[in-house]
């Protein structure tokens, strides 16, 4: 299992459009994650929009690829695109993980 | 549950021995922090020294309550301060959560 954390860049005036968003994810994007394998996925936020995310799953390269075969990750990444800054593409595209340094159960 | 995000900011040239120091972390230090309810708790970090913390626990206010009372924590905390830019004083004080807006199971 990988437990894997990315940052990406969210907007800071639209900040809380975004939190709404994430209040009310579609129920078919949240499936589609789920059955591409991502478990026990946060994200949080600080105030000046940097964005972190932490994920597990089995194969976290697989896991992107999964989402990105799904039409409904297509539609929700067009949606959030222009929420995000520095960013070139889709979201999902820039979500470079870290690395893990540290690690106790 | 709790799930807890923060950041803290490695000195970049200092990283190395910092990412050295974690794979070597004190037996005495990972009971304390087992004992102090610490749970899933991964440090990852950004080149540029950006060091994200991801933990699970029951009351966060309390599980650093609990270590700020153990006498390993000072030590480690005193040893670990010259790695951090930007903080006043140690770097368990400078934990301030970021805001989770998104968790799916």
């Amino acid at each position: 299992m990988q437990r894997v954390c990315f940052l990406l860049k969210v907007r800071q005036d639209r900040l809380s459009e975004y939190r709404e968003r994430h209040a009310a994810v579609w129920p078919e994007m949240l499936a589609a994650l789920r059955e591409a394998g991502w478990r026990n996925y946060s994200l949080f936020c600080r105030d000046d929009g940097l964005l972190v995310g932490y994920l597990e799953t089995q194969d976290f390269a697989a896991a992107k690829a999964a989402m990105a075969r799904t039409d409904v990750n297509a539609r929700w990444q067009a949606e959030m695109a222009p929420f995000f800054e520095e960013l070139d593409g889709r979201p999902d595209e820039g979500m470079a993980p870290l690395t893990e340094l540290f690690h106790l159960e």
